[in-house]
C-alpha cells in the first residue's frame, strides 16, 4: 500500500492527535513539519545534515523541478529520491501556488494554466494532467492535486466558482493518477479550497471527498488573512477532515502556526520560513526569535539558544554567527538554517510527545508564552 | 616551544621532504596544503567538514579579520581559534598581499602601508608593528612577517629596494613580536622576496638569516610571471632555505604546482584555488579538471570522480551538482568546495606517502600525466 496512518493519540481537550504515517520510503511521526526542498535542495543543506536532523519528509517544487532540471531527465535519472541522494519521503506540491503567484505571466482556463517560465520566458502549460504526469516521474511519495489557490481577500461568489474549478480539477487528477501512477509508490492528496467561509470550505470537503483521496490538504490560507481567520478556518475545518487520513494545513507556518494548527487537529505542515529566515538571520528559538544581524550579538559569546542542544548551539557563537553574517559568508546561511530546522523539527517532537504523555495544552500554553519573550517579527 | 620541526623522509633524486610539524595546537604532517579562510570561515565549509576532511592547519587573512569584525573583538573573545571554534593550528598572513592589491587605495611609506578599507573607505595604517599587534591578537600558531609582495614585472633596481624594505620590516616585525608574544603560542615566519631573480633571492635570505625566524617563506611568486619562471626560483631558491626549518610557498598553487613545488624543497602551500574554483563550477580530479557547468554532465550519473573515495563522490551525481549549480543552490558551493578540499588534502597525502616509501618521482610522474587528460582551465 502507497501509505498508512494511524492514530495512536488523541489530546482528551483539544482536537491534537499524535500518530504514524508511513510511506514506501520511511516512518513519519506526525504532527510533523515538512522542510521545503524547492529545486531539489533544503537550501544551504547537505542531504547528510537533514539525515542528521532526523527529517523523515521534505518537500519539492513541482514548478521549479518542471522548469529546471526539468520532469523527464528526473525520471531517466531514476527520480527525484535518487536523484538527490534521498531515500525518505518526499511529497511534492502541484505547481499550482507557483504559477498563480506568477501574476501577470499566467491565464487560468478550464484545462489548466498557461504560464511564461520567471527563467527564460518561455510558454507552458499546467493542468491536472500535466501535475499529475510532472509528480508522478518525480517519483514522489505524496502527489498533491493541481488546485487553484483562491486569491484573498476575494468576493464570495469568486471564492466558490474558484473551489468548484479545483474540485473539477482534482478529479482530472484523481482520474490521470490512477492511470499512470505505481500505486505501491505513491499516494494523492486533495486540496480543500473555499477561502475563509465556511459554507464554502464544507462544499469544497463534500466534493473532494466524493472523490476519494488519501490525505487532505487545507489550501488558501496563509496567503494574507488576520490570523485570527487563518486560525478560525482551520478550527472549522480541519476537524471535518476525515479522522483516519493525514491533514496538511499548506505552507503554514510560525512555531506558533504549528501548536495552534496541531491543536486544532492538523498532522501535517510546510514553510520555507525556517530556511528563508535563516538566510536572512532571523533565528528561532525556545524564547522567540532573534536576529543575528543586530550590533548586540557582536560580542555576543552565547549560542543562538543556550536551551538548545542543536549541533550548531554546542559550538558556534551569536558572535561568531553574526559576524559570519555580516561578512556574507556561505557558513552563515549553513549555521542558521541547520538551527532554525533544528528546532521546528524538535518543537513537533515536543509536541508529538505532550500529545503522548496527556500534557499538550500545559506544554502549548508554556511554549507560547515563551515564545512571546523574544523579538517579534 | 611554539613550533617543531622535523623532517623525516627524504627523497634520494629531488628536493622533496616529508615530516611533521608540530604548533601548540595540532600536529601536521608535511608537505601540507593549507585551505584559506579569508574571514574566519573556509568558504562553504563548516569546521566539522575541515575536521572530517583532516584538514590541521587553515589560513586566516590578517587584512580582511582586522576590518571585520576586528582584532580586539576577536581577542576579548579569546582569539581566533575560540571565535570560530577551531581547536587545530592556523596560520595568518601578514595583510601586505592584500593591501598592496588594492592599487590606488594605498600608499607605501617607510613606515608602512596606509590604505582605505575596501568596506566602508576607511582610512587606515599597516606596518610591521600593527600587522604584528593584529596577529598576535588573532592567537594564530604561525605569524607571517609584514612584507612588501614586490609587483611583476618590475626592474631589477625596483625589486632591489622592495626585498631591502621587507628586510628592514622583517627586522621591525621581529622586534615587535619579541616584545609582545606569548612564545608558548605563536611562531614568526619571514618571507623572502626578490621576484625572479637569483642573486636578489639571496641577497634577501641573507638578510632575513642575519634576524632569524622559526620558518621561511617564498614570497612575490604566482603574480603573473611564466609558470617556468616560478618553477625555476621555487627551485634556485627553496633548498637554499634553513632545511632543519619549514618552508612554505605562498598563494600556490593548482595540483601540477603542488608535486613540483615538492619536489624543489617546499613543505608548505596555500592557495585559494581549491575553495574560490570550487564556488565557479570548477573540479579538480585524478584525471584533470572538470567544469560542472558543461551540459554534458545534465545527465551524467557518475560521481565527479570515480576513484575519489570523498563523502561528495560516494554519495551525489555529477547530474545533481551540475543542476545545483545551474539553480544557484548553495549546497552547489558546499559539495563542490568539498570535494576540492578532498582532492587537495589527499593529494598531499598521496605525494607524503610516495616520498616516504621512496616512490616520489614515479608517483610525480605518473600524477603529472593523468592531471592532463582532463579539461585545461
Amino acid at each position: 500500500m502507497a501509505l498508512q496512518f494511524e492514530i495512536q493519540a488523541q489530546d482528551p481537550k483539544t482536537a491534537a492527535r499524535a500518530g504514524v504515517l508511513t510511506t514506501a520510503a520511511s516512518v513519519i511521526e506526525t504532527p510533523v513539519f515538512m522542510p521545503v526542498g524547492t529545486v531539489g535542495s533544503v537550501k544551504a543543506m547537505t542531504q547528510e545534515m537533514l539525515e542528521e536532523l532526523d527529517a523523515r519528509i521534505i518537500l519539492g517544487n513541482t514548478y521549479h523541478l518542471y522548469l529546471r532540471p526539468g520532469h523527464d531527465i528526473i525520471r531517466q535519472l531514476g527520480g527525484l529520491h535518487r536523484f538527490m541522494s534521498w531515500n525518505r519521503s518526499i511529497l511534492t506540491d502541484s505547481g499550482g501556488f507557483q504559477v498563480f503567484s506568477l501574476g501577470d505571466l499566467r491565464k487560468i482556463t478550464e484545462e489548466g494554466v498557461v504560464f511564461n517560465s520567471h527563467i527564460d520566458g518561455s510558454k507552458h502549460l499546467l493542468s491536472p494532467e500535466k501535475s499529475m504526469e510532472i509528480q508522478i516521474a518525480l517519483g514522489s511519495n505524496i502527489v498533491m492535486a493541481f488546485d487553484e489557490c483562491t486569491p484573498y481577500p476575494a468576493k464570495y461568489e469568486q471564492v466558490r466558482q474558484s473551489l468548484q474549478l479545483t474540485s473539477r480539477w482534482a478529479k482530472r487528477c484523481r482520474l490521470a493518477f490512477d492511470s499512470m501512477a505505481d500505486r505501491q509508490w505513491q499516494s494523492l492528496f486533495g486540496i480543500v479550497q473555499g477561502g475563509v467561509h465556511h459554507d464554502l470550505r464544507v462544499e469544497s470537503l463534500e466534493q473532494l471527498l466524493a472523490i476519494g483521496f488519501d490525505g487532505y490538504a487545507i489550501g488558501g490560507l496563509s496567503v494574507g488573512e488576520e490570523k485570527s481567520l487563518m486560525y478560525d478556518t482551520t478550527e472549522f475545518i480541519a476537524p471535518r477532515l476525515p479522522a483516519d487520513k493525514p491533514r496538511y494545513l499548506m505552507g503554514v507556518g510560525t512555531p506558533e502556526d504549528l501548536i495552534e494548527g496541531v491543536a486544532r487537529g492538523v498532522d501535517m505542515f510546510d514553510c520555507v520560513m525556517p530556511t528563508r529566515n535563516a538566510r536572512n538571520g532571523q533565528l528561532f528559538t525556545t524564547k522567540g526569535r532573534l536576529n543575528i544581524k543586530r550590533s548586540q550579538f557582536l560580542r555576543d559569546q552565547r549560542p543562538i539558544d543556550a536551551d538548545c542542544p542543536c549541533k550548531v548551539c554546542s559550538r558556534y557563537s551569536r558572535a561568531y554567527i553574526s559576524h559570519l553574517y555580516r561578512a556574507g559568508e556561505i557558513l552563515a546561511s549553513i549555521l542558521c538554517t541547520y538551527h532554525n530546522i533544528y528546532f521546528y523539527l524538535d518543537t513537533m517532537k515536543r509536541i508529538r510527545h505532550s500529545i503522548r504523555s496527556g500534557q499538550f495544552s500545559e506544554f502549548r500554553e508554556s511554549m507560547l508564552s515563551n515564545l512571546s519573550l523574544g523579538e517579534k517579527a
